[in-house]
């Protein structure tokens, strides 16, 4: 397992969490958000699904990784 | 007819306006959300919907009309 801590842009409230958790959650990975620092913080196994992935799935909703 | 301009603070995003349109419209009422200027107009007939219903319906989606 590993945990990695990703800036993101343009979550703003709520639903933007829900948004977030919802996408990364489909690939199996547990996440948080913290909606005022601007951060996701994903649990995930490293052999079963890639950051790369993970990084895509929020960006799909939306939002910027940076 | 009517038409109000309603303040209402709290919307962020367009999550925010799918909401408040979301809530808007299940009262048979038709709403334009202006996102940077945090205003709902809404369209209603006075003799089907009070303009207190409406303010209702937006507040329980968790934002506040002033």
């Amino acid at each position: 397992m590993q945990t990695v801590t990703l800036l993101v842009e343009g979550m703003s409230c709520g639903h933007c969490v829900n948004s977030v958790e919802g996408a990364v959650n489909k690939l199996g990975v547990s996440s948080k958000v913290d909606l005022s620092g601007g951060s996701v913080t994903v649990d995930f196994n490293e052999s079963k699904v890639s950051l790369d992935a993970i990084k895509k799935a929020i960006e799909d909703q939306g939002y910027d990784v940076v």
